[in-house]
This record gives structure tokens, sequence and C-alpha cells, in this order.
């Protein structure tokens, strides 16, 4: 069988809600989470429902509309679709500010539930500081959060190094990028885009280690038969955080005076994957993960696809330093100090995750290979190009044509990822188009 | 960060066990199921532990020597490399038949216990009869066992269509290949091979589905732009289990008497894969999954490595015919009547699946593209002749260069696969080699 | 800048003829191989022309329109498009029975002329016997034909190993495929279909080599960098034609009874590629070549595009026998005896090579990797059913998705190839269509 | 067959030459060029002969020792290994200055001519200019020179655009990437390296004209099946070379204020390709060729590979603008003043081009898709890093592992291009190092 179809679109489908006359509008009508759950998945959506005052239901959800009734605390809704045709019909009850019930869907019948979202604290935006205590080595909606935040709230925490290992050179767990979180933001419901503008990413200790020699899949065939590796090598890196460099800390005689600047950057990033899938840490996908992306650094916005409740933030597998790709498996591996902040646009889904920083917009192709990679990315940037500036194809095809940049960004998972650019200053011009 | 080490090498570091003196050694010699909880992560090995009069303990698991002591109920253990060095140390109790404790795995603290091996019940090799009532949509060992069965045992079950749709044409759960399972094989451990031998594979209805046109990614641009696509085609195929073809059920007027053979199969098939990992059933990995293989089929008999206790296979996504790669995205889809056959070969690791009919042994290559499972395939077949037949690189070289066949099995997940097939016909020489 | 627009689409403008008054309408009306020289390159195409009694000419030229006049021996012709639109302009003289002039293309000044296709000499079908003294390592519209036959005809010859060594074992040139050829098939002209029909395919010598070890490409970084190579190892087989089997000629123990069937085949057999292009006989392209697909053997049909008159086909590189890919880079080379028998297929295009056994229609996709080799194939396979059967995209779709299987042809040059096949069985259904 | 064993290795097995007693020293002693004609290839070498008083010869050529005896006009030579194994021997004559005569190398009958190599004109390196009046659409060693040059001297030239229009808007010659040249550089011989250091490339006209929409290999089906093309959209672009930019010419609403730098680069640039080989130029291999890659532009050097005496250079192809890829098949293809240097690095056989700018060196891997140019490009600077520096294969991976770049520099012939690149700032600490 092949890709099951997102499951917003199967599910498009499955959704609704409920309540009230008169007095009781202020129970029901307004913004509502709504829950199903099918074959032991749960589902989410927003929808809007307003009471009227013969208990009469309308509202609406993304570009279905939502008919019903309230009867004391009985309620029943329909689904339909723009043009009226029936989706799908749910009855329940309204109770304590909740609703729950049964719908059928598309002859399956199933649980649903719906509540208030979360209401943001009085006050300003808040910065948290959080000190991890776990972490996981999967991408996974069965990890509970850490912490909650809302929309524009700042996180400051921390990650520990590939292997387990602290800023303090404790190793503290195994080894296979454990990250930090999963941080839950509140409103950020399957559908949306989570925003995370990386504030500072810094080394908190002053080593790294890496991979000794290049991985195989980088090399062609009569080189890795004929190159010697000297498994005694030693990999160890010093991180000068004052003149921003590194450099090997035993270095052999060639390497003696070897500096690179140092760019700390974040390996591993994402959220948790559609549905029940667990992916490992060292992996990607259109949730993000693994993407060892250089370019993830201070001063980067990431966008990410939303797939359940509260996104579920995870991150770490910090570098002080990395070419494109990973050449070594594994790059300048240290822990970092993390500052982050986040955001959420509604309603826009994304096929692949994004990024912006001042020069560029990036978008981050991720397959089995760097040829289906880069046309994840093209495509993505093509598409990203015509909705920003409402563009045809040819149109979005003279700016790619004439200015897109490429980056490899990694090459050791089970799926490699390229990045596709286009320079903020050949884009100048569309700023004042709207 | 690079690919994880496969955790059983990293572990070689985590094991350990068992007591006794005099009268106790019926409660420690023999064999026990190690059981260690690394950052929540539960790993198994198989162990032997021999108790001597003075209350030494002398043992092994795999390649490493185990010694300790028996104190009453307190018991020490460690795990030494064949030229005696020390990986881990362990203390813990034996009480009830069990062994807990804590260890000391390079620096990290460690949950251990032991248990000793499920024993087959008395009589014969047994059949099992087992009607699915729940589906799984992953492949994740977080799926509690339906049936607990011993290797040389046969169950006899039945699988649901791609689209969760019954035998009786009742749509049970969602679509995305929801599987029958899993079923737990007492005795397969982490590092083991689970074997499955199709008996049975027979549609159990009389039509199917397919998709209605071919998937982009096995198409040329300049054709993909210019093709037609009738999305009102009709794919739904009958099934004439008496004369042993399928063809469409409201044909064309063009295809109206085209027929293909009925030649049953089973799209995914697979084991919990390594770790918390949970992996969609419509992609596949090194434990199996949505191969597509179409000659994974009545007398096929499937090798899979095993990751957790009990393998925990799953299976389903019957396919009354298909292609090679399943071009059409969706085969033709339908519900079986399987029976299998389960056993186990300890300590042998694939790193690949592998099959076997009466004609071939077949290595099945998975991977992000065409070019990278072929090279997964060939390398596999390699060493498995070699291995099997005590042949060279430049002997296995002469076979595969004379006589390899390949397969393609899968183009439509995120991953694909090609098998690497030698015909026994060419392997008889070998027979008497021994 | 990108590929070439193949010439026959860019000089649908270059085209054009010829003449006659009266009783000069022999002369004149019927069939020309118009020839035209630009930038160094000749392209030739088919014209029919026809002369009426006021000096009027009629005539056309694939889907092109021909109106000319003639007045005495100067000639003007013009070349329309369906609608009308005017492509080109000729003016010359008709001479000798041939045409000479000069014409406008879209600009460019270019020289062109006309003659007479050549007659089949009386009598019936011919079979030659050729022994071939040169040999040619590039496929090349420059290399003289060394015979010239008839659509219809027969030819005997034979081939050296791709070592330069002939059947009585004596080196004959350098390595690198040596072919024999080029056959030139009167009336083949760019924009037609070569047919090879391989009636016998024979070793005509005892022994064949190969390679010792498996090529790095179709193996893992991980193998690879482990294997031991044997560079002492005999690869030299011994062909037994009574018995029809091959084995190692100095096997080792292990290998002592290994023994395969013999299967003649030919590595690489193709026609003069486009434009001035030279490839070496080791690599591949539309035009065939070094393909080293093993059903390329007695009772297969092969279908080549054409792209200079005469075709130009050239051939040898024979395997005694072959795996899939080639893996050992050198499969088990020899000499061979050929027959086979020609055929032109007038303005039939193909895009990549055909084949045709008794068992299946098969499409040679070749390119730079095998993900967009099988897209070639399977695409090609697609429109060849469309084409034949007056099928949609959706029902070539239902015979591909129910039925193709695919073989992996070769992994040994700069291109590799993959066929897609489908079973004549299942397309019995249609013989009856029409 | 596999790939052919390059020319220089087959061949180091084919060499030799000439004589002197005496007075004769002066005639024989030196330096020379020799020609082998070896089933109709002209393979060269360089050799360095010493008659000494009694006749006898010594010499070398690359690794290889020459002995002989020269006896009147009578030469006898015969090639060496270092170990003293006789490779091949020649007979020949000493006439005019020149040797002619036959060989026996490795059983094959060669006829083989030495002559001195060309002197250098007196007085300074000199600057060439040169007006292409035809130009070529082949890489090819069948093409004659259009000028001799020396190592260091400079060429001042015009190539014409894509499709064959020149700096006055005339069209010259059919398209499909026409080229300037070849140029001939004396001592150039296979084996060793060419230098071509771009001094000056600019557009010599105000317009250039590009693709319409993007390619279809870099996009993905969904996409390319619902993209809408305009195919009267007007993609002829301004030039402003005072400002340096380029526009669109009649630009779209949406585009009107859309410019991008203007940033000439040359397409398509290489030498005569290894043997008989003629590819066209708009495909690329290790000769060079369309390499499409936007750092090939002023202040940029390339070193690529000879394969024959002169290495012939061609070259043009020009953009005035591209983004990494050339996404549109077609970019800003416009005629360009060109002016570069040219040296040769003797006995430096390159495996893929080379480049280099004030930044970064440049390894350019060419393939059949991105995953094998990257495998190419990669291994190639850690060659090209391990012989400049003397480092190890462990050394090469720190510095490539925390400081490569890629760049994707081609997509849409036959061959992609990937790029590794190394900053000059890492290597700052190698200077000193010698």
């Amino acid at each position: 069988m092949r890709r099951m179809l997102p499951l917003f679109l199967l599910f498009s489908t499955l959704v609704a809600c409920a309540q009230g006359t008169g007095a009781r509008s202020d129970e029901l009508s307004g913004e509502w989470i709504l829950t199903e759950r099918v074959s032991g998945e749960a589902l989410t959506r927003r929808m809007r429902l307003q009471l009227n005052r013969s208990g009469g239901i309308t509202g609406d959800s993304a570009t279905y509309k939502v008919e019903g009734k309230l009867n004391g605390a009985d309620i029943t809704l329909k689904w339909l679709t723009g043009s009226g045709r029936l989706l799908s019909s749910y009855t329940g009850k309204l109770q304590n500010g909740t609703l729950t019930g049964e719908a059928d869907v598309g002859g399956l019948k199933v649980q649903w539930s719906a509540r208030r979202p979360a209401a943001r604290p009085p006050g300003a935006l808040r910065t948290h500081r959080f000190t991890p205590k776990e972490f996981h080595r999967t991408y996974s909606s069965a990890h509970s959060p850490v912490l909650r935040v809302f929309p524009g709230d700042t996180v400051q925490t921390s990650s520990i190094d590939a292997a387990g290992t602290d800023e303090k050179s404790v190793r503290r767990v195994l080894g296979g990028d454990p990250l930090t979180g999963p941080f839950y933001v509140e409103g950020a419901l399957r559908g949306d885009t989570l925003v995370v503008r990386f504030n500072r990413i810094r080394p908190n200790r002053d080593w790294a280690w890496s991979g000794q020699s290049l991985i195989g899949n980088a090399l062609m065939p009569d080189y890795l038969v004929s190159m010697k590796r000297d498994t005694e090598f030693n990999s160890r890196w010093k991180i000068d955080r004052d003149k921003g460099v590194v450099y090997l800390d035993s270095p052999t005689v060639a390497l003696r005076r070897f500096t690179v600047p140092l760019q700390p950057m974040i390996g591993s990033v994402g959220v948790a994957p559609q549905g029940d899938n667990a992916i490992q840490t060292i992996d990607s996908g259109e949730f993000g993960g693994n993407m060892d992306y250089n370019q993830l650094r201070e001063g980067t916005t990431l966008y990410l696809p939303v797939f359940h409740e509260g996104a579920l933030l995870l991150l770490g597998d910090g570098h002080a330093a990395q070419g494109d790709g990973e050449l070594t498996g594994d790059a300048l591996e240290t822990s970092m100090d993390i500052e982050f902040g986040v955001d959420v646009i509604r309603n826009q889904a994304l096929r692949t995750p994004r990024a912006e920083n001042a020069e560029y917009l990036m978008s981050i192709g991720i397959a089995g290979s760097l040829d289906q990679a880069l046309r994840v990315a093209t495509t993505d940037m093509a598409r990203w190009l015509e909705s920003a500036y409402k563009l045809t194809s040819n149109e979005s095809a003279m700016i790619l044509g004439s200015a897109v940049k490429y980056d490899v960004a990694d090459l050791v998972a089970t799926q490699v990822s390229i990045v596709a650019k286009v320079p903020k200053a050949v884009l100048a011009s569309f700023a004042t188009n709207p």
C-alpha cells in the first residue's frame, strides 16, 4: 500500500460540536478544540461555533461548515462541505464546559470530545527557564510534555551531546542524539505551522568530539578500498569560546595549526510526527528531525508542520562546527545552551520544514536520495514563492532559475536533506507589492 | 549525529545473572533471559549459567564470558570479553526463580532482571486459529501480543485489506495498511532470526480494489504532464478464485477481456523495529514492513531480524495480484486467509530481510533509492553465500556475476526495495560440500 | 544549456524538394531522400513529391506539406505546416536524377540535396556472410559501413571478445568492447526504427574470462572495506558447448563443481548516435550500446531508434553467461558467431530501445541512476501499450500495475539500465481487439 | 564490458624511442613527444632520451625506464618498469629530426613516431586575439585547432549564445551550445593538467533569453501535474552592464521590479575527451563540458585533465546570471567577451575537473545522479588535500568534516554535477607547512 493520505485530509470528515439556547450561548459560542479517537489515534482540529436564540448552531472549521442543534444538554452537529454535502454527523452532551459523544464518519463509529483552548495567563509574554532531567531518543507523541508555553513565549534550556554527555562532562543517558523536551505549545494543532526562533545557541563546555573518518556513502569505492584508517586517531576538539574557534585537542603534526571557526548549530530538532509514529532522533522527515543543517543556528527561524496538539518540540544534538553533510558521521558534538522563541501560524500546513534568516528563505527537502531531496526542496520553494507573492509557475521559475542556491544539509541518516535557498535581496522588490 | 550503533553492540556491555550453592544449582543453572532497562529501553539477551559447589558461577552469553558468586540470595556477576576485559558488573538477588538488581555498565547505572525462558507445553507442535479483532498501523514494540506461539507452531489467521475492509466487505478500521498481530514467538530475542513460512495466502472474498493510475515517481516528467487522468475510472477488480484469475469489475471496452493470474501475496509483514521506534505499516526497513514483494506468497519462507523479545510479528496488506513495484500505489487490495509456521534461528543477526522459495535464495534490500537498495541486497547476498558455503569474496563474486537476478519489489513508500536472487540450481553443487 | 531538442524537431523546419513538367514527372514524382548540411551536420528525411502538368509540385514529408514549382531544371519548394505556416523555402536544380540547391531555414542558409532511395536488387531476400577485419570502439556516424543490406536481409557474422581476442584466441585489437560493423540498412532514416532479430548467438570458442570481484558501485561501504581480494584469483571459464554449461577453468576447491548454464548474449549493440556524437562502445544511451542485458539473446528482437541514414549498426561484446547487472564488471567474455535479420519501421521514432521475445514486450530504460532508468522504462512501456492498443493512461496503468516485471540489465557504465517487461500472455486479449 | 581502463594505464605498455652516437647526441638527446597509433587511436606521451658515446641510449618517461641503441639511423628502444620488466620494444629510424618505426606492445604490432616538442617563439608571453568564425557542438579530438598557444599565453576571444546567436544578435549556427575553439596548448599531453584562468567574462550585448519554466527533473510529480504553464510567457531579459543587473525585458506585473545581479559565467568549457569520443557540448564528463557551474566566472581558475596533444580547449554557453542547477534548463543565455590565460601542469592526471578562486578550492563531481556526483566530488577533494598537504585520510576527514561546502552546479544534462569546496581560510595553516 502506498503512503497514507495525510490524516487531516482523511479526516476532513471527522469533526464537530455543540450546545445551548439563550443564556447558554456563552457556554457554547466561540472556539473549541475537537478531538476524535479513531482506530486508536487522537485527531484534533479547531472549530468555531455560534449558538442562536432558537437553539440552532452554525459554525465552521477550516473550509468546512458546521450546523447543529442544542436541546438542553443534548447536542447534534453536522459537518458539511462548502457545497452542502454531508461529511459526518455527531451527537453528544454539553457538560461542565466540555462536549462528548459519538460520531458517524464515513461509516466508522467514532468517539469525540471537545474542549476550550487554554487561555494565556494574564500579563506579558514569558521567558521560561527549563533544566532537562530526562532525554528522548525518539520523536513521538507518546512522550509527556516537560513544559507548556504559549505562542510568543521564550524558552531558555540546554542540550546534552549526541553521546549523552552534559556540560559537566557527565554521561547522562545512552547516546544516539538524546534530545531535550518535548515542549508543548498551547494552541498548536494539526495543520498549523510551529515557528521556532533560535535566539541563542552556544556551547556550554570547552570540548567536542567528532567521527574519525569520512562516511562511506560520500566516497567512491576505489578510495574506500585504498584509504588507510587509523582507529587510534584522536578526534577530540577544543572549543575556544572567547576566540570563537575550534581545533583538535591533540593534533597530529600536520594539523597542529589547523583551526575552524566556532559556528554552533542544532543538529536535530522536530515535532512529534504524524499518527503513532515514533522516529529515532537520528532520523528525519517532514516533521524535521536530524536535518544536520549547519544554518540552524543563532538568528535562524525554523518552521515545522504540526501533527499533534501542542506540536511537542524536541531539540538537541549540538555541533560546535560542521561542514555540509556531516561527513564524519558525527560532527563536533557538544552540549549547548539554547534560547528560542515560539509562535504558531494557524492553518498553514507545511509539507516539509522551512527556515529563514537575515539573508535567505530556505526550504528543507528531506528524502531517501539527494536527487529526490532536491525535488522536494525545489518544489516547496516554488510553492512558497507562489503563495507568498501570488506568483504563477512561470514567475517563480524566473526567480529560481536566476537566483536559487542549494545547500547539502545532511548525508548520514536513512534520509538525506538538501536545502533550496532564495536570497531575500532578490525578493526585495516584492516587499511593496501587496 | 549519524545512525545509531545497533543496540546489541552498544550493550554487549549489558548483561548478567544468578545464583546458588549445592541444592540451589537447579534454581540457578541453565538458561536465562536477561533484561536491562536503560534510558527507558528494555534490552534482552540470552545467558547460560552454571553454579558450582563452592558458590562460584560460570557462564556465557553469545561470545562473552560470565563469572560470579551466589551467596545465599545475593548474587554478583561480571561480564568479560574473551580476552578477559571487564565490561560490566551486576549485583542482585535470586528470589522466586527470578533475578533482579542493579548493574554498572560503562558508567551508566542500570536496572536488570532475569527470568527463565517459557517452557513449551507438553505435546506436539500446535496449530493456533486466531481471528483478529483489532489492527495496528505501526510496527512497534508498544503493541500487546495477541497470541503467544512456540517455534514450530502454525498460525491460521486472516487479514483485512489496506483500507481496513474485511472479508464480509465491512469497514473495520482506518486504512493505511492495518495489520493483524502482533504474534509473540517464545524464545525469540534480539539478535536472533525469525522464520516465517507462508503455507497459505488466499483471498477470502471475491473482489479487490487498486489505484487508478501510475505513481508519479515511476514516470518521466513529460509523460506526467501530458497524461490524462480519468478520476472516475473504475479500478475495482473481480477475483475468480476457481479459475485463478482477476479482472476489472466494470472494464472499459478496451479492457473487457483483460485478465491477469490470481497471485495472492502479503504486502506488509515485519517485526517490532529497534528500540522505541514505531514505523507506520506502509513503510519498510530492516525490520521488514511494507516491502510489497510479490514473491512473499504461498511457499515462500521469510527471515526477519529480531529486535524485541517475542519478535512481535505483524502482517497483512494482501494483494490478489501485483506487478513489480506496485506501480498503481495500491495493488489489487483484498482481505486474505493466511496460514504460516514460525521458527527461530538463535544468534543469527540479519541486517536486512531474507527469503527463500523452491527456486531462489533472496536478499531484500531496502533503502531510500533503488541504487542504494541494490547495494544492500547485493552485499547481503554476497555475505549470505560466503557464510553459508564458506566462500571468499572472489568465490561469491563468481556466483553473483554469472547467476544473480534482481527483482524490483517496491517503489511506493519512503523506502524502496530491490531483491537479489540466486537460483538454487546453481547452488546445488554446494549441497554436498560440507 | 539544457539537452538539445531532438534534431527531427529542430529541423522539422529543414526539408524540401523537386521538379518536372509533363514528361519529367517520372524524373521527379515519387520518393526522395533529402539531405541538409547544417553547421557541419547532415540531416536526412524522406519526402514524397508529385509533379502536375502545369509544373506545380505537391508533396509531403511526415506531417508536413510541400509545395513548389519546376521550371526547366529549376526547382523551388516550400515547406508548410498543416495549418499552412511557412517553415522553410528551397531553390535548386534537378540534374542527373539528383536535386541540389540552397535553402533558408529559420534564417539559416543551408545546403541541400536529394536523391532517390536505393532500390532492392531483384530476387529474394538475401543472406550475407561477413567476416570482420576491423573493429570499432565508438558508436559514431563517422565509421564507414562494412556492408549494405536491405530490410528483410539476414547477416551472418562474428564478434571478438571485450578484450579484442577472437575465436582463435588471437588478440586482434585493443580491448574496451571492440565491435563488428557498422552495417548500413538501406532505407533507414532518422525518425525510423531499426529492427534486429537475433537468430543465432553462439560462442565460437571454448573459453571465456570474467572480472575477479564485484564492482564497488553495487556494494555497501562496510563490505567493500572488509572484503578480501585475491588478485591472483583465476577467473578464466571453460565453455562446454555440447552440454550447454560453463564452469571455472581452474576452480578453487569450494567451486570445483560449480557450473552455470551457457546463455549466450550480446552485451553491446547499437546504432550511430545523434549528430556527430561518438560514444565509446562500453557506454549506452537512447541509441542502444552497452546495455549488457542478458535477454538480448537468440530469439529476441531488438528495436533501435535511427539517427543517421542506414542506421549504422554495430554489435559485439558477447557473454557466455551473465547475471543481472554484470556484477563482475566483465561478464563471461567470449567471441561469438552471430546471425541476425534486419528490418525498418518507417516514421516510428523511439525514445529508448525496445525488445521482444516469445514471452515479453520490453522497454529498456537507460539513465544515470537506477531510479531514473526505471522512470524511462516505465514511461516507455506505458506509451508503447497506449499506442499499440489504443489505451488511455488509466488503462495502461491497469496492465502495468497488475503485471509489469523489471529486470536490472546493466550497472557498470556511466549509464545504467533497467528493463520494464509485460508478459504477452496478459496482452493476449488485445490481439483480437482491432 | 565495464568502463575502459584509462588509456594511460592500458598503455603504460606503449612507448619508446631514439638515438645517436658522438656528434648525433644533439640530434637525439633531450625531450621527445612519442605517438603510437593503436587500433586507430593516437596515443602520445613525453619521453626524455640521452645518447652516450658508445651509441647506448638511456632515458625515462613518467615512471618508466627507457634503454636502447642507435646504430647509424637505426634505433632500438626498450621500455622497462622500475623493476626491470620489459613492457614493449621498438625499432625505427632517426631521419630529419624525427623518429618512426614499429613496436611490439603486449603482442600488438603498433606504428610509432616521435618528434621534438614545439619551441616557444622568442620573446615575452603573448596575448592572442581570436575572432571565431566556426563553432562546434561536440567535444572531440577530430576538430582542427583554431589557434596554437603556449603555456603562459593569454587569449582574448568571444562566444555566441546557446542558440547560436552572436553579439550583433545575428544567428550564426544551430543551437545546442555551439562553442569557440578548439585552442591547442603546446606541450599539453595526455596525463597532464590544463590550467585555464578566467581573466574576463563579460556579456558583449544587452540581452539574454532563458527557459520559461522549471525543469521536470527538479520537481515533485504532484507539482508538475498541477502547475500551469504559460507557453507565451516572455522570458527575454535585459542586461544593464553599467548597473550590473539583469531584469525581464517585458515583465509581468508581479515581476516588474524584479532584478538579479549580473554574474557572468561560462556554462560549457572542456577539452577533447578520451580516445575517439565525441560528446555533445550540452553534456559533461571528466573532460569538463556543460558543467553549468556559476562559479566558473572572472577570477576563477579551472583545472582540466588532458587526453589529447594540445588539450583542445573549447568554451562558450555564457550566462548573464544563473541560479544553482540551471533550473530553467536554459539560464540567461547571452554572448560573451572572454579573456583567459593557459598553463600546463605536467604529469598531473586529474580524475575530474577542479577549480580555484580567491576563497575556495573546488572539486567538480560529475555523474549520473547527485548522490554519485557528490561521491566523486568528495573523494577528489579528499585526495587533493591529502596530496597537496601530505595528509592521511583521517587528517583530510577532519578538514572536510568541519569545513566542506557543496554547490549543486548542474541538473540538466545526462550527467549532473556537485562541487565540493574547502575555504582557503581554513587551509591557511598549511601554507607554511611544506
